[in-house]
């Protein structure tokens, strides 16, 4: 299945949750990340995520789309990502 | 057609994009929107959005699915989106 996924977390937590994100999905802008993963991959994506967050204060949205095929993508403007412009 | 947004512009034009991404779609986290657009809703929002950007330093990354059911969507801890915690 096809993941976009965005946090918005505690600044302490940025880093680690930039790390993580990396090594399962492409970094596409500041904390916007997507990809293909498997149900099990991202079973623990998922995992590792909530025991880096708060959940009080930290949020995670992913979109699961069934194919690639379903959507469009678009960029207007510059195509940033993983350009290591961001933390 | 469902649209999810997510945009990353320069401090100086952060509050017109949101302004203006308000207007068309539902605020769910830091420069994150999402909702339902017809075909002319959504090329007018990416005139607007193209007349205020500039495209060597902003970014906007849209997605376009063709319907809400081709995909699932996912909160991991808190939902913020239209809560005013965000400029």
């Amino acid at each position: 299945m096809y993941i976009i996924a965005v946090y918005d977390v505690n600044v302490d937590r940025v880093a680690k949750m930039l790390k993580l994100f990396r090594r399962y999905l492409t970094w596409v802008q500041n904390s916007v990340f997507e990809g293909e993963l498997t149900k099990a991959q991202y079973a623990q994506l998922k995992q590792e995520a909530e025991a880096l967050m708060d959940p009080a204060e930290d949020s995670v949205i992913v979109w699961h789309v069934r194919a690639e095929s379903y959507f469009e993508r678009e960029t207007l403007g510059e195509e940033p990502g993983e350009t290591g412009r961001f933390l």
